[in-house]
């Protein structure tokens, strides 16, 4: 009996804790990491602060968590389209406009998991992540080398240039004052415009033809 | 008297921050800005904890302003180079190269301005530093792509991409594990491998002409 109650009760705390999660997401996509606070998420989950803190150590942690769950999607998303079918320049091509789309629709959460200046612990995990699409984009980077569709260094070293140039390429879009600027209505570069400059720039870094898609 | 005194009082508090930063830079550059505590540098300055914090409000404060200072020398270091003689493709290389350089000369200090996990103050000045590397290459950009020697995008995004590869291409090079390994006599990329592979990239990435000089 008191093993079942245990049993039961860790499943509770499974639930708890995922909810937390989904609730800290949603801040975060909806106000970046700023908006990410122990004691608002607590009230918002309903528990007392002290709950919270039994699940995750600090702001630090959840941040970090938060992040990881949001960027691994990312990362699935992207090795779909990169270990798809077609050439390899035209997956290249299309995994880059794929991930500024979704930068682009969810911009707010984006800037917060590329730039959004936070915690030493999610720095820790940016680094983690840019290695986990740096592998994705070397992957593809050999195979293309292989079969003689990239001409470029080495993989490793290059794919690395790849994921600095896409992150950095989005920041500017991404930041708080293009976004004041767009809603202001001023002239700001569009998704269409910031994803043909780095296609046309991945592409001609990695020694490939320009893809014969339309443009 | 009075006034005179004040002087006096003021000019050995500018002489005391100053000192406080050299040797603030010098733990920097020496185990990243993990070894950056506010005691133990009170304890090397010579002087109470109490008196460092009435000069810089607590660690962030400090990584900061160690951070900026650190980075502009390398803006002015690259400017210098991209704003001098020769062509722009040519200028692109020796900047790209000189960067690449100073970077390997100074491993820890370069890995803790570019990726170490620090304060969030230190990430907004990595924001703007980036910005202000990524105006010089814009301007870089503008002059190459009247000039017809660059082929590119818009030259402020081409100009982020560019930084953001740089930095990227660095971060694995830099980090610890790398050091790590290079000082257990393993194979790792060597200054030029990188510089060359950095270099090959971003001309190509820019569609200028392979350089005439010295590979």
């Amino acid at each position: 009996m008191v093993y079942r109650l245990t049993e039961a009760r860790l499943q509770k705390d499974v639930e708890l804790r995922e909810r937390i999660l989904q609730l800290a997401l949603a801040r975060v996509a909806e106000g970046g990491f700023a908006a990410l606070t122990m004691q608002g998420l607590a009230e918002e989950a309903g528990i007392a602060t002290g709950s919270l803190y039994r699940h995750f150590r600090g702001k630090g942690e959840l941040a970090a968590e938060v992040f990881a769950r949001a960027s691994q999607r990312e990362v699935d998303a992207l090795a779909v389209v990169l270990r798809g079918t077609g050439g390899p320049a035209g997956r290249l091509a299309r995994g880059l406009r794929q991930f500024a789309r979704r930068a682009w629709d969810s911009r707010r959460l984006a800037f917060a998991l590329i730039a959004e200046p936070v915690d030493p612990e999610v720095d820790e995990q940016r680094l983690l992540y840019r290695e986990a699409y740096a592998e994705l984009f070397g992957e593809l980077l050999e195979e293309g080398v292989r079969s003689g569709h990239f001409h470029c260094g080495p993989t490793s070293l290059i794919a690395a240039c790849l994921v600095g140039a896409i992150a950095e390429s989005l920041v500017g879009p991404l930041s708080p004052p293009a976004r004041a600027a767009r809603d202001a209505g001023q002239p700001s570069p569009g998704l269409e415009q910031v994803s043909q400059a780095l296609v046309d720039f991945c592409l001609r870094a990695v020694g490939a033809p320009q893809p014969e898609e339309p443009r």
